[in-house]
């Protein structure tokens, strides 16, 4: 990784970290430039326990993969910053290529750019007059803030066109129009609807129509089949939109904006905007995929082995998993049970609890074992996990108490924001450097 | 509140907030301790949204409820510091005459001494190599600092004896012997396992038999009889396997500590307690709620309303829910369904998700109004809830974008790990101080 930094990680870099600091077992106080010189490993039990680590090696890889695959599509990307909210990733995200970081609140906006994130897509309406404040505040402080948001109703458009004039801003504020879909989240209900918030977007002397957005990711239901079906129709409504809004020269940016893709469908949504648009000015076709980073071992895992079997360029070495959560066997009450040091406040339980992967007896020299099939976190508790054990198998005689456990985990969103630091390590889990998050 | 504080709290008085810090809309720095000259009301939509608030009414009242319930059941408190991990509210408890500060990790250890707490109850093993260096390195350079932890097995004693040994540490580690039950968590499975760890632990020069600890929290099945005949059946076996102890001079401290009890069963393990054990030293029983500070909308609510059905002593003004999580609607895309600025970043969803309590139109003189019955968060993604308002109602009419929307919340827990500073109220919702939390 190329250590020319993009933002000012200095700040992080000298911060003091104290004993308690989740993850670490420390004594007395430690720079966080500090921590590559302590010689830590995680199979050596240096670390606290839990501990959350991000692989370095998958980490570099999926930040290639993307910028490729971006490339690929002629898309750009804008990784929602949400799912990591780290400056050191932000970094890394913005030296491969990204055009921006996709926020969803105002506070985590401010928050990029302390770090010197220029150019942020809010992936979310401004209602609150005092958030509005705040940020309509900076990008009067900063003329090189670039910030971007999304809009779905008449209402919200005469809103944030009064706090725009409120503010005495002299630019005006770009938004995009959100398209949603029913049963939905936000977005217009309708191509109607999402024309008229244009047209009103544009005759306000505030306002300038950035261009068009809306969001994908939520179409997993049951049958993938009729996912995929509607995932399509509604790349294609936005691309209809964005033509009839063009047609009427709604647009006030030098280049149209048109964004969609979570992490589950980036690759339809990066077909979807191949079409060779004819339009008035330059398209800028943005990607927001946040998880794609640090990939997982569930949710996104399973959607990927989908698209690498609908998209030929979504090859074999896809993206990889970079972000576990290592604990101890605490206890081993009864024989095809043991309870880790690791809980609800340690790793993501919305979509699936944590997968175990492999366990390893502390020592650099002792290998580590992969988990048997059977090997499953049954239950979690705030700081404590039920690892059940196949009745009978050979797991049941030799794991330990004080043994180590890795697991991997399922949507990156929800483990991120249990660490205020996780610690990044090499292939051998020696401990490289630490990234920080702010929740 | 009484404003000398037990614990050194004005590091976070001192501390200073940038823009960005969750709850606040800053346009720039500001100390934490200028917070309550701010003049900012929730009502008034002066802060940012979503935003957590402690209603400060319910807080006092709560801390003097348990105050009360333990002098009457002669218990002590030492409340589970895990739940709200604030150095603030651990300073109420322990003014409020709370016995030592229950803990679940080495980390939170060294953060609660950090801020001067003296005395801890890890609920849980020193497994940890690394873990146990640093706390053992605590007690040694602060003898004045109390450290108890558990253990449930053989193995565990030999192996924290070991780490005690080679701390070089001079006075001996006072352990309790975790009790279980079968299917339960850790904890030994059987009175004469318990008693062979008890043994143990008394033969070692390096430990100290301090107690005997259970957990009957988890008992919360589908038929509360039979999960009332089984905590009852455990804290008996708590009070036998004592008594045993006892009665072969295994324990070593000046008193025997017996302890158990969450926020589910505490009418129960108090008055399993208040038998009048005749042993050979006084005996100090020690409940460890954690969620009663704040009490909650949902899992605590119904499990204390049935403590007051069976115990005479819990009255009709019992405890009051304190925390709550205020967004704002974002959008009203569909005639029954508001989306609202907050999301699994920002309250719990692991027991139940969110209720919606009132609605409040920004504006200090307008009035909150309830929300009806059939009002319901029926989904949230990280950073949206998806409010579902009943077909037809009036609210459908009226709630508009830029409403605020107070939530209620089940299981404190995993709502104060959303926040690194949460904001105190009074009645009126003005803002008067600022908690902070260090997960």
């Amino acid at each position: 990784m190329s250590t020319a930094h993009t933002l000012n990680l200095d700040s992080l870099q000298q911060q003091v970290l104290l004993p308690g600091t989740k993850g670490l077992a420390l004594k007395s106080a430690l720079q966080q430039q500090d921590i590559p010189k302590q010689n830590w490993n995680v199979l050596n039990a240096d670390t606290s326990f839990p501990v959350a680590v991000l692989k370095q090696t998958a980490l570099q890889h999926n930040l290639a993969w993307m910028k490729q695959f971006c490339t690929r599509m002629q898309v750009v990307l804008a990784p929602h910053g949400k799912t990591t909210m780290s400056p050191q990733l932000f970094d890394m995200q913005l030296q491969n290529g990204a055009w921006g970081i996709t926020l969803a609140t105002v506070n985590q906006t401010l928050i990029a750019h302390r770090f010197g994130v220029k150019r942020v897509l809010l992936a979310n309406q401004l209602i609150s007059r005092s958030d509005t404040q705040a940020v309509l505040a900076l990008m009067q402080a900063d003329p090189s803030f670039e910030f971007f948001a999304l809009t779905d109703s008449l209402d919200g458009v005469e809103r944030i066109a009064t706090q725009v004039q409120q503010s005495g801003i002299t630019r005006r504020l770009p938004l995009l129009v959100e398209l949603g879909f029913a049963g939905g989240r936000t977005g217009c209900r309708s191509q109607a609807d999402a024309l008229a918030v244009a047209r009103a977007i544009h005759q306000s002397p505030y306002l300038q129509l950035a261009g068009i957005e809306g969001y994908e990711g939520l179409l997993v239901g049951k049958h993938r089949d009729q996912d995929l079906l509607a995932v399509r129709a509604f790349i294609n409504d936005l691309v209809a939109l964005t033509q009839q809004a063009d047609a009427e020269g709604l647009f006030g940016g030098e280049h149209i904006l048109l964004s969609a893709g979570g992490s589950a469908y980036f690759d339809l949504v990066g077909r979807g905007f191949e079409t060779k648009l004819q339009l008035s000015r330059p398209v800028t076709a943005i990607l927001r995929s946040g998880c794609y980073i640090t990939h997982d071992h569930g949710f996104y895992h399973h959607l990927l082995h989908e698209m690498q079997a609908r998209e030929s360029t979504v090859d074999e070495d896809n993206l990889r998993p970079a972000l576990e959560v290592w604990s101890m066997v605490q206890s081993r009450p009864e024989p095809d049970l043991a309870i880790l040091t690791m809980g609800k406040r340690d790793a993501s339980y919305d979509i699936d609890l944590p997968f175990p992967v492999q366990t390893h007896r502390p020592g650099k020299t002792s290998a580590s074992i992969d988990l048997p099939a059977g090997c499953k976190i049954e239950k979690m508790n705030d700081q404590h996990a039920y690892l059940r054990l196949p009745k009978d198998s050979a797991i049941c005689e030799t794991l330990q108490v004080g043994d180590l456990v890795a697991c991997g985990i399922s949507h990156p969103c929800t483990t991120f924001d249990k660490w205020p630091l996780i610690l990044v390590v090499d292939d051998e889990y020696q401990v490289q450097s630490a990234i920080n998050t702010f929740f």
